[in-house]
């Protein structure tokens, strides 16, 4: 952290986005603000509701203020006469809080809007991250296992999609990663959709992603299954998912461009001409934050590192029929990869 | 709306609250801002996972787009040369939007900052809504009322909790409002606990706040258990607690002040030195937000209003010992209040 505020030439940051103090101090409480020195030991302010939790959580000291946390650390700051450039996060920090520390700080002080300084050090995850991301998808991975398969018609999108979550609860899990998706049918068209009244008939896909929050760290994966056999045309198009992403997984590697990795997906669906039904791109970091650097995309430069903790996801949408999306969560390791979750990727058949 | 922007002299206010983005269209998706002018129709511009979602629930003009929300509605602006103040959400957009919108705007619009503006337009619900937040609220009362009655040792706090949300969930709500808290004996005495591994013991008092989402409206309520006899100084204390309440509630009407309501179950718990013990405010306000406005504390002018819901919920804290809550949510009313948490306030005996 020296070494960013440094290259900066930052001599302190506020921190205010929650990842970020988490991730700098232990404190996983909702409201904290961090002040992190170029030198010396990093300040977390907090008010009396977290005094206990602060006070066992954070690895800095800790100060407990009734008033805003930002007078209580401009103040502060104010004092250290050498302070002359201050960062913030610009991508976190609220108009109204900036207004205020500005407002409180001498004006010779300068304030910096900083982004991605914290979360270039959270893109590659130590050994024991990688683990407590290994745990979560686990978790994830069981309740699937445990309430996917006897799955059967008429149940509801969002009654399946409350047992997953009760599931992963009841398994360690703190909480779903984000809100769990159960799409059937033709609703599997829908990317971003969420799980809503429709019944389960025969002949219907199922699309489900999950994730579990284990310790603060997220996962993420996506598994098929359909009610009744398969059509020959979804079995086709199954393999040609599975096929772009085993092409996408096989780039995985360090000093490969997160650009190609999307690109072996993209070319392998084009080959079958799906290149216009797959919307999204090949994944994204997974960490603290569901979605976090670095992102698999068209034209995402950021070289891959032994380390960072990614999803693979290609998926095809077609309005009217279907969406059919596999995805799974894989740490770059020094010589390729290793998939974190722990289930095969046959399509399930009910 | 265009009362609230004449009154601040603003030709339109950006708005970026997800909350005040839903009051205003009907828009429920993350990701999100609104245009509001001073004369004529709001625009909501999104992305192009929300399309059709935003087809579906804005009350307004959509705008979609796959660059920057923020770029998109300043190059729509500026094209308004008749608008010279445009408003924003100070306590909401964050610096870098702001100085994208600043960067993007010419130099001759002005941007100004603006607090509780759509709030204040929340702050009194249509019965609608006093009716969504009674039935969200009739959900957290019987997922209690499911789980809380066959609770016994050694059952965990985190068993307890999950089984609550799950419970909600079956019921029809779309989430837990806040994670649900269930504190076990001595952890009673934490306001801001949350649920851990503590299994029940014979004796404990046993904290439950909880309440649903629905439709995006919130609700909130506290009941009190005890694992076997309760002691005389627990059944003391709680109905010292109970009168407390009681005191608060009585306050309530139209035109009184939010800080009498908060004196009048301080003082009640005065009479038995139990001042020192209650150590947050009364109440807030609940809506698409689980805590709004108006706050009922110490020093809180606003006065209420027929239609304000607020939760009422003194409660005393113990260190060591434990702690004792009652809360209510309730609705003021022309000529009182009405309570929309339909469950009595005994003491649960298990």
């Amino acid at each position: 952290m020296a070494d960013e505020l440094a290259g900066r030439k930052l001599d302190a940051l506020v921190v205010t986005a929650p990842p970020n103090i988490r991730y700098l101090c232990g404190f996983t409480g909702s409201h904290g603000l961090l002040v992190v020195p170029a030198a010396g030991e990093p300040v977390l302010y907090t008010d009396p509701r977290y005094e206990i939790q602060a006070g066992e959580e954070a690895r800095c000291t800790v100060k407990v203020t009734k008033k805003s946390l930002i007078e209580a650390a401009a103040r502060d700051m104010s004092r250290r006469r050498s302070w002359r450039r201050i960062g913030f996060e610009a991508g976190s920090m609220r108009y109204a809080d900036y207004a205020a520390l500005r407002h409180a700080l001498p004006s010779a002080r300068s304030l910096e809007p900083q982004t991605d300084l914290v979360e270039k050090l959270r893109l590659v995850k130590s050994p024991a991250e990688v683990e407590t991301i290994r745990r979560s998808m686990a978790i994830a991975a069981e309740a699937y296992r445990r309430v996917v398969g006897s799955l059967r018609p008429p149940v509801r999108e969002t009654e399946v999609a409350a047992e997953l979550d009760h599931q992963m609860r009841q398994l360690g899990a703190e909480k779903p990663a984000f809100e769990t998706i159960v799409l059937f049918g033709e609703r599997a068209a829908l990317p971003h959709g969420k799980p809503g009244p429709r019944a389960l008939s025969m002949g219907d896909l199922v699309l489900v992603d999950l994730g579990a929050v284990l310790d603060g760290y997220t996962s993420d994966m996506t598994r098929m299954a359909v009610a009744g056999k398969p059509t020959e045309r979804l079995r086709r198009l199954y393999q040609l998912v599975l096929e772009a992403q085993r092409a996408a997984l096989e780039q995985l590697r360090p000093g490969v461009a997160a650009s190609a990795v999307d690109r072996a997906a993209r070319r392998s669906l084009e080959r079958h001409g799906l290149a216009d039904c797959f919307v999204h791109s090949t994944g994204h970091g997974v960490g603290l934050e569901i979605h976090e650097a670095p992102r698999l995309g068209k034209r995402e430069k950021v070289r891959l590192k032994a380390g960072m903790v990614v999803t693979i996801e290609p998926g095809i949408y077609v309005e009217g029929w279907g969406g059919l999306r596999v995805e799974d969560t894989v740490v770059v390791t020094s010589n390729g990869y290793d998939i974190l979750t722990p289930l095969g990727k046959e399509l399930t058949v009910l």
